[in-house]
């Protein structure tokens, strides 16, 4: 086990391409195993489960999945009967929908569900996630917050499904302009990474603790570990932040980062 | 002479509070001289001269500033009147509104008027800007571009007023989520430092090569002078920007960064 990921993530950043080249998707089966791949994916996030899980499903098959199931989990009830879990327990991709990433921790976390999740990442099965599912991945995960100057107490977190350590996510990135609430949640603990990622743009973590960019924007990742000035915990709720010097990437398809290093791989590009 | 600045600049994000504590404005008019002051606003930038120029005549004097003129230039032919030049040349502070940057260049630019702004701002007398008037201090400034992710060519760049050195400044910074724009503009020559001004602030710059943050949001500063990887040169127009590390820092009210250093002065904060 390694200190940032023990199996392989794959953590998009909302609007992912549903009608063109489908990178994204496309990449995500691939990685389930393709032809011989059994995809669930779980809805937990949205309160339209129905409609976004048939979406996700007719995608994946038109992309060649030939078993795609929906587990429409809307209740920890149901997150703690044997029967989902043994149905979660024979995919080789899960995929977490959009939505609201508190509904994916509330109703998951701490049940049979949930452990079986942790125990299929660990075997090495592909977790993915989109917009809400990419925030729920890590530790600490973002929750609510503006967009705008970064501030003290704009932004409010809450314990992730644990996935991905070390790291915070934020999707939607750049389109909603939130690197100003990505610095707040670093400078609370600059031992945290941040990672920005666009719309239609993805991460694909291994587990030996690298990324690769996969899609069509951009994927910013903040490091405030070197910062020598900050007034996180002098100022008042709502004042502006400090915080110098932060070490910052920008990276762009096929552009590789070593979570370990804190840096891109520039070579292997 | 230094490399980034001959005189004082005070370069305003846009918006700066003009009803409550004023903290900005009144310091542009004790850097002008106060109760001693000249005054000249200059309202080339926009296309509602009169409007802009009353108010912020009004507001001046309200502050303590007991000679306030607003020079009315929107037109080369009167930039190179010698009755133009000679009213400016009293000036102990000068102050140019917002509204389109290409105006003030446009007009000023290589006129006789533009040659006495730049021997006023050589004899120490602060040239002041606000929006429009932020980013036309730089040698390039910022015209237009759009929001979200950074990508090539989605920024248009112009010959400035050319005051400030080896910087380009971009205004209304976090509320227009503009951090992508500015990265683009910095990895088109690294040299240059990004310097990203929030609303309802500024910094004041000094002769030594040193600024200090004045108001109540953030100041950004982008640094690609360190980069090791960028595909600048190789992607097309449309596609998302690679730019790895990137150095940033966050500063507030109070702090002070050196330009030359392209650091934080923390301990002088």
């Amino acid at each position: 086990m390694n200190h940032y990921v023990e199996g392989k993530l794959l953590i998009i950043g909302g609007a992912e391409d549903k009608k063109g080249e489908c990178k994204i998707l496309k990449r995500f089966i691939q990685e389930a195993g393709g032809k011989e791949s059994r995809v669930v994916v779980l809805t937990a996030a949205t309160e339209m489960p129905e409609q976004v899980g048939s979406e996700y499903k007719e995608l994946f098959e038109s992309l060649g999945a030939p078993e795609v199931q929906v587990l429409d989990i809307d209740e920890r009830v149901s997150a703690n009967r044997e029967s989902v879990s043994q149905e979660l327990q024979k995919a080789t991709g899960v995929f977490f929908t959009g939505g609201d990433q508190l509904r994916i921790t509330g109703i998951l976390g701490g049940t049979r569900l949930g452990t079986t999740l942790h125990s299929l990442y660990q075997r090495g099965v592909i977790i993915a996630g989109t917009s809400a599912g990419a925030s729920a991945m890590s530790d600490t995960m973002i929750v609510g917050g503006e967009a705008g100057t970064p501030k003290k107490d704009t932004l409010t977190m809450a314990p992730g499904l644990g996935l991905l350590h070390s790291v915070v996510v934020d999707q939607h990135f750049a389109q909603r302009g939130r690197i100003g609430r990505l610095l707040s949640a670093i400078a609370q603990n600059p031992n945290v990474l941040g990672v920005g990622i666009d719309e239609d743009t993805s991460i694909l973590v291994y587990s030996d603790g690298h990324f690769t960019v996969v899609g069509n924007q951009t994927v910013t990742v903040v490091d405030a570990s070197p910062t020598m000035a900050s007034n996180v915990s002098e100022i008042s709720p709502g004042q502006a932040l400090v915080l110098t010097p932060v070490l910052m990437h920008i990276l762009s398809d096929g552009y590789r980062f070593d979570l370990k290093r804190r840096a891109a791989n520039i070579n292997l590009t």
